[in-house]
């Protein structure tokens, strides 16, 4: 059985990473022996968009709905492309349309990388984010009025529908569920969001009737940052709308030292549509090409699609070999942002080898 | 020249620190020989909530509108009265109605207090958090639509105006005029939440027009936060919504070791209503009751809201003996959160005492 995979590098250093990424994808196929068929696309990137006047062909969604899964780097230009505008024309049209209504980011202290947070070692910040992926804070409703005016006034609303909350509940107790600490933490900001707020605190209330094993708490999301930082020891699930669940996925990654090894899986649990693999960070222009940029976390996110496709031991291996080396802590081998003075090369080489 | 004051303790901790924020207006009131008279109101928590069915009496603004000022502690007890309602009936009510449009919140690290950060020093994070204060993401309208059924869809919408936004971008840019760095970070999410969030954008750069000294950048606001823990030292005058400034003003001050210090005030700056000065810290049911929360963060509040009365010299002698006491660090004298022993009331003995 060969799986079709969309290969998507995007912008900066998501086509820097992007190479490292395969390059440990091939390796683990061969130790495995997967069968994977790439197709490489160039769209989905600035470099697109200013050449054709738009970030996807009108045909993309066709040419991309029968993959097994697509692998993406990183999107975004803002010199010479606006961000709202690369963003809304690419990625989130992905998320919306192959209904990737699960953002799954795993936040894990690793060996080797050095915390920002004092005397926090590995095994101390072990968590995942669950973030709502397709509707909420995201939404296209809302405009402008009285424009250029001092009367002038712009709405943006937020949308939440209780299929697209449920779901996410859902898949977030069924996780919870498998973790040995079973817990469930939910951000949302209910003394200040008054409407949609309070309403998801309804629904985690109403899902968790169904998982009595799983022990559930909610923090408002300016505590629950403060907390990130203070105590994230506490955490093993927490669950997030689409908004809070982005920041806490930078957030989190950030206090395990960088933000470059996090990864995440876009993904439609359905599996009618494939689902999509990044790393969380962006395509970070203030470092893109000098080839310096960290490479884990499109190593990961290729774990993470490994594993999504049916290969636990594939996926396992990629991670063990990232952690290894990391652990080695060779300098020469690592990136600047976990203390080296390697490149995403090196870096990338060692992993695979390691593989 | 008598000052009017309103103080209203609120719930939880609020009760408790309350009367070390008087102590120690009280003991720089005496030394300067500023004139205060204090009125105390009960309402505006949720014990009066539980009596008359309401937050507040119906003539609350005619109470409040001649008042100097307001001291308030904190407000909210979800155990009997949900946080929406509280909040809403209250400290939100307050902020619009008296047109309190800038939420300005200092984060510094303090000596003696060590920082959950590693390697971070008093001297190395120094910044404010302008937030917005009146609009924005904190709306009351939308609502919910197929209650109850699966179909259920539920709406908020963020509104924001231009004279709300110019307004309190014009006070942060004032501000970051004056300090030595003269940095302005606009915090956005333009590539996600794409209609409000490019404006305010497009708002910050108008603005910038006029202070060609101030230098400006922007970050989305999931970096952002990643920023706040990797490089605090990168910031001196935060600029953000209602919302981001509500997240931003608990993760700052957690980085500087507890929120339990960090003070607020909520600006008419027009100077036709009272402004409110209060802890960016809640009501804190999980402590209430033992007197052991840090009153530093309503003592600070004093000092902004003697300096807002144009008692500059007064809030300094205030500020100059927290900072004291602490660098002092007598464990019997600090509370637990700041590695003490000590309790609510032997802490601001200890600073009432100093001034
Ligand atoms: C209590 C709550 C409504 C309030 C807010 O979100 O504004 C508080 O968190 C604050 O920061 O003052
Ligand atoms: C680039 C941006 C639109 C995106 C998001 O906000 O979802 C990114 O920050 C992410 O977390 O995947």
């Amino acid at each position: 059985m060969t799986h079709r995979i969309a290969v998507i590098p995007g912008d900066g250093i998501g086509k820097e990473v992007m190479p490292e990424g395969l390059r440990a994808l091939d390796a683990a196929a061969e130790r495995f022996g997967i069968d994977l068929s790439l197709e490489h696309f160039d769209f989905a990137s600035c470099d697109y968009y200013l050449e054709h006047g738009q970030m996807l062909p009108d045909d993309w969604f066709e040419q991309l709905k029968d993959v097994d899964a697509i692998f993406y780097g990183a999107v975004g230009w803002p010199e010479t492309v606006p961000d709202h505008i690369s963003l809304w024309g690419s990625l989130l049209q992905f998320r919306r349309r192959f209904d990737q209504y699960v953002n799954l980011r795993p936040c894990r202290l690793l060996p080797g990388i050095k915390s920002p947070l004092a005397d926090r070692r590995p095994g101390d910040i072990d968590f995942y984010v669950v973030r709502e992926n397709t509707e909420g804070e995201y939404s296209s409703v809302g405009g402008r009025m009285f424009e250029g005016t001092d009367r002038e006034v712009v709405i943006q609303e937020t949308v939440m529908t209780r299929t697209g909350v449920d779901r996410v509940l859902k898949y977030a107790f069924d996780l919870a569920q498998t973790r040995p600490r079973r817990k469930l933490t939910s951000a949302t900001k209910s003394n200040g969001i008054a409407i949609t707020m309070p309403w998801w605190d309804e629904r985690v209330k109403a899902m968790g009737k169904n998982y009595p094993e799983v022990s559930v708490d909610q923090f408002h999301i300016d505590i629950l940052t403060a907390n990130f930082v203070m105590h994230p020891d506490w955490f093993d699930v927490v669950v997030a709308s689409n908004l809070f669940g982005d920041i806490l996925s930078d957030l989190g990654p950030a206090c395990t030292g960088t933000i470059g090894v996090a990864p995440s899986a876009n993904i439609n649990p359905d599996g009618i549509f494939p689902s999509l693999f990044e790393p969380v960070h962006g395509s970070a222009p203030d470092i893109a090409g000098r080839g310096i940029a960290n490479p884990i976390g499109q190593v990961w996110s290729a774990a993470m699609m490994l594993e999504h496709l049916g290969h636990q031991d594939a996926g396992k291996a990629i991670v063990d070999a990232f952690e290894a080396v990391l652990a080695e802590g060779d300098k020469a081998v690592l990136t600047p942002d976990v203390s080296g003075h390697g490149t995403t090369e090196t870096l990338g080489r060692a992993i695979a080898e390691r593989i």
